[in-house]
């Protein structure tokens, strides 16, 4: 039987079907049915369109390989991902260490990476922190705070009162600088890192509210958001893409360790100080929305393909190799 | 007689013009005479350049039909945009409706567009309001106010003291979140809405304040202004992308009934705010400037049509489809 | 012998020497050891890499024209970069011009271009200033004052006390408005200026503060820096592309007088004003990283060249042709 490509309809499924296509597969979209003219009218890049949210026996039926993304993980859930009969493109064994900060934080700092500090205690707060709750949808309500004494009174105002409520919260390092989100690709076949693209957040309230005067800023109390809407392609100072592919080594060294591997796109949340140091909030072990800029190809996969090159047809490249080399067990879970 | 393809020397004639060639089409660009160099000789767009706001003969003689954009309409202006002899591309019945607030707020409400409240009387002002003044260029002088009390307070002082005076200005809520404008084209030939590209503005001065800090702002007593003066690609989450679509077919629908239609290229200035919800603040019935950084084709166009397409070429691909359906007539007005 | 094109491996170097592989050159980076493997193995663009600040000798034995940009100036030094035997792109006389503030505003005078007022005495200061520390790193310490007794209070703080110690400082004229920052290429064999495209830098932090509500900015006490860390591709408006490149043409003209000629790439650092005045601080007079997120051509060279031309490319396309025409020395120094 012939191999397919499917996705879940939305996040980078546009980018990921049609790198399919480039390379020749025939391809699959699952998921709402309000969304299925996106995928077979407007851009038709999925040859079949199947309403639900995991038709599993249809797609084990169509020969599909599923390529996996932070919507289809967020919509599914990890349990559900982990038991899929489904062949699934890259290694779900990852899912659990990047949806724990705990194991996030101890895989990240197995690779060396500059974290932000995080504190238990809020009594040890001795530089600027934001304070983050759990589950609130698009930061909203999250606070920055001074020190212990700034931290105590905003806690209070919104029902934090002692340590006993701390729950709910963490509390970590604010990193003045820049947001910068480099994307990566690791060929478990080929055992080689690329750089694919960089992508800077579009991000609603906060890319707003720089546009509005401080002054009316207190006059309109403003509160600050951070819901991410799209994205903006960037590149990097020329300099610092050694240190950001050797950032993208060690993430990948370390998972040899600790995970079983990570192979396929990546990507690292970083900002950016202005002492050049990248601090590293999060790890996404999958495709993400900042590749969306780069569907005709990156400045950085233009030079080392020479053509069109979006992570998303990266990933098909690599699953057609697979095939060719009848080794596509190796990349699949 | 063969057709050719013409524009007023601004905006986005680069566009239009390079878009026409790639489509085999003769070009005219015609304007000031201190631009031509930039059309025929820096971008040998023009085959030919012809001084002139508006050199009605010349145009007819050569086969011309004339690509309207935002410069062209502003320089002309809409009463000689109307008796204009020269074939125009797109609905000229458009112009009034977009030119005027309340025509234009009755088509897009009839859409079902969320737009901004607006208010008549300063005394009902409930939330943060955004006044604008008519003809104010660039936004300068335009100012924010949190309630009734704030809004008089800041009126006074540039002389507004009565609601006698009221007529110069606009009072619209202010939208907290993120600009984002889509560009879509309707075909009249296929009865096709197509999503081309979407931008976000450059204005000076908004874009630089955020460079300041609040301190510093408050020192310099800085003053706001919206003068756009460029354009940044972006792409936007692709589980936000069937909803704008859904927004464009609502107003060509709406057009249909009120205006006989609206066809070819249009745009929906928006605010995203962090609730995810789309703002509408106008309606460009034709090609934006927000699509220029789209000359080699945008992530959506590729995804479309894998091949170069711009909105300006998209034109041209409209017209020339038209030619050889002998139905030229029914996209010009 | 062949000619080779070598550059430092930084800054644009990747840009550079994949321009010139797409012309048919033999490429040759040297540099720290460290980015070997960037330039060799994750974006293969150097035929060969040699390690050494500059390998004068190998340099000279391989027939490697060098093509500068800001970095290798930066890292060699003007003098020992004037005293180079291997063949170099472009004009060096142009590198004292450029470095010296005072060659420099009579260049940039002479072309009749606008710059920023710049007081030699703090009783002077009649509008908004940014006060510069010459070599501060990133433009840490730099700070904005309204007045002379603002200046006097803020240059206190940090130890400067009288007018005996201003010599490390430079207090210049703060212009309210936007960056932009026009790439152009000047052919000396075809006597002709091209507009290559136009970027806006990504700087930390200031790129940052924005994103923190005023309120917050406040209680951390920040500071601003100007570190450049990447580029975000613009386009400008279409009614300023004429300006911009009336301002490179005199800024190739006074060259000529001055200089005796500047050629290849350079770029204007302008604050773009609410008055659609541009403001220039600099010229740069080589190839700039803000060309780097066009390696795949920028919308402004894809209308002239219909095909993927980027800076890096149209320098290796000069040497082509010098190579063709045997005029080689004319374009070297």
């Amino acid at each position: 039987m012939e191999w397919r490509i499917a996705t879940y309809a939305s996040h980078s499924a546009l980018q990921i079907l049609k790198g399919a296509k480039d390379e020749g597969f025939g391809t699959i979209a699952f998921g709402k049915e309000r969304v299925k003219p996106l995928y077979t009218k407007y851009f038709p890049v999925a040859d079949e369109f199947l309403v639900g949210e995991y038709p599993e026996e249809e797609l084990l039926e169509k020969g599909a390989i599923v390529i996996p993304h932070g919507s289809f993980v967020a919509h599914l859930g990890i349990e559900k991902v982990e038991s899929m009969k489904v062949p699934y493109y890259g290694n779900k064994a990852v899912l659990r260490w990047e949806s724990d900060r705990e194991l996030e934080r101890k895989w990240l700092e197995k690779a060396k990476l500059k974290l932000p500090k995080v504190y238990d205690d809020p009594d040890e707060i001795d530089k600027p922190v934001i304070v983050k709750f759990h589950g609130a949808k698009g930061g909203k309500g999250y606070f920055l705070a001074k020190d212990s004494k700034d931290f105590w009174e905003k806690a209070r105002r919104i029902g934090i009162k002692s340590k006993e409520s701390l729950k709910e919260i963490q509390i970590q390092e604010y990193i003045i600088g820049v947001p910068v989100y480099p994307h990566y690709f690791y060929s478990k076949l080929n055992e080689e890192l690329e750089l694919m693209s960089i992508d800077r957040r579009y991000e609603t309230n906060v890319d707003g509210i720089g546009r509005i005067l401080a002054k009316d800023q207190f006059e309109l109390s403003l509160e600050n958001s951070y819901v991410v809407v799209g994205n903006f392609p960037i590149v990097l100072r020329e300099s610092l893409l050694m240190e950001v592919i050797e950032m993208g080594e060690r993430v990948i060294r370390a998972a040899k360790g600790l995970i079983g591997g990570l192979w396929g796109p990546f990507c690292l949340e970083t900002i950016l100080t202005d002492e050049l140091e990248f601090v590293v909030f999060e790890i996404s072990a999958r495709i993400v929305a900042g590749t969306n800029p780069f569907i005709e190809g990156s400045p950085y996969t233009w030079i080392r393909y020479n053509k069109p090159v979006s992570t998303g047809r990266r990933i098909a490249m690599e699953i057609k190799q697979a095939i060719e080399e009848d080794s596509i067990d190796e990349i699949l879970t």
